[in-house]
């Protein structure tokens, strides 16, 4: 039996939507039994991540504690986590939580050296509690890679846009100056832009589906590709 | 704590993810805290229904029913399985499952008899597996309504488009055969169509985003609605 992918969602439940639709599309299938097994628990009631790292709220831990304990339960082999900000709690999730749990963070660093390993500088769009974190800045150190900020007001309308998808309010406009504040970003050094929110890949498409002038990493992608690379690995070895 | 809704799902996959889409859409929601719980678990190992009740294959009921137990074990309230073949299986599921099992045959016909109060006859677009088991026939005549059956050449169409959809085949040659399906339905007295497997929404859109000049029943629409109306109701009440 291949392994199981377990999903912890709801952060927002669309993108753990978005995670499972790429898990799917990543599957060669010509038929239901192909497809893997996932388990996905969409929380939604987990306390928000910003609201806790940036303005002291509160924590989310024993939540996501909670709920990967759940999907370990009920049977899953690995954990993939779709909201970035929560892998600010990683660490202390692994020392309780008995099956391994994917690091986002880490492996959208390691694809984007991976695919362009000319970049020196990355710009950074996320919420304001994953940039206050600085998980992604001590990842792409790792990586040998400087991380380009957003200027304050465009980290503001960041962390606006990621609200106005998560209440389905979001527009043309809204994704017109997601595109204007990454070009913002490769104008201040970037090379390359990471999509490190959840919520930026289901609104930061490029008009006229033409490609952007700058390569752009898709960290919901990149962990759906971690998440069925990991299982096609350790069914091999059952 | 409102109620949590269980998804058996992986029959097949992109079925799953459409029914949970249309759960994130029907809940009112301006964060990610608004949202219902939700658990899914994607099995796509189970034995498919079509084979098993048309053709004599390996039954699904033992995958079907410990499935929907690893559901009930992870602490959902209510069990919603987007696949309506396996509900020739679901009088067995209820007998040995300790929480409900939406019934999503019965709640389609019901949709139908309430919105369409003057329908007296429906075309069923369905799996051989569905058809075969006289599920929609036995509900839609509870409901006072005559089932119209697509002629023998249409009908093996049908299968074979559910086929492609799984496989990912699935082309806009595909899609308008459908709709001349469906209309070839209505000329034969169809009232309104039911799209009676949950493959087939994913690809029965009309043209031009123009309405249908037929009432279309999306049982997968369906029940989501039943399963965000059940836990509306239920969560009131504790």
């Amino acid at each position: 039996m291949d392994c199981e992918i377990g999903i912890l969602g709801g952060m927002g439940p669309e993108a753990t939507l978005d995670l499972y639709r790429h898990i799917i599309n990543l599957t060669p299938a010509t038929r239901d039994q192909d497809h893997l097994r996932v388990s996905i628990y969409s929380n939604p009631k987990i306390p928000d991540r910003t609201l806790a790292i940036a303005d002291g709220g509160e924590s989310p831990l024993a939540a996501l504690v909670e709920s990967a304990k759940r999907l370990e339960a009920a049977g899953a082999d690995i954990i993939a986590m779709p909201c970035n900000a929560a892998h600010h709690y990683l660490a202390e999730m692994r020392r309780t939580v008995g099956i391994p749990i994917l690091d986002m963070i880490a492996e959208t660093c390691a694809a984007l050296r991976r695919r362009f390993p000319e970049v020196g500088a990355a710009g950074l769009m996320a919420s304001d509690g994953t940039t206050h974190s600085g998980i992604y800045h001590r990842a792409l150190e790792a990586e040998g890679i400087a991380v380009v900020l957003p200027v304050a007001e465009d980290q503001a309308f960041i962390q606006s846009a990621i609200a106005e998808v998560k209440a389905g309010l979001h527009t043309e406009a809204t994704r017109l100056r997601l595109l204007a504040t990454g070009e913002r970003l490769v104008r201040s050094g970037a090379q390359a832009v990471i999509l490190g929110c959840t919520e930026l890949p289901l609104i930061f498409t490029p008009a006229d589906a033409r490609p952007l002038p700058y390569p752009v990493l898709n960290s919901t992608r990149i962990l759906a590709e971690a998440a069925v690379a990991w299982v096609q690995a350790h069914s091999r070895l059952r």
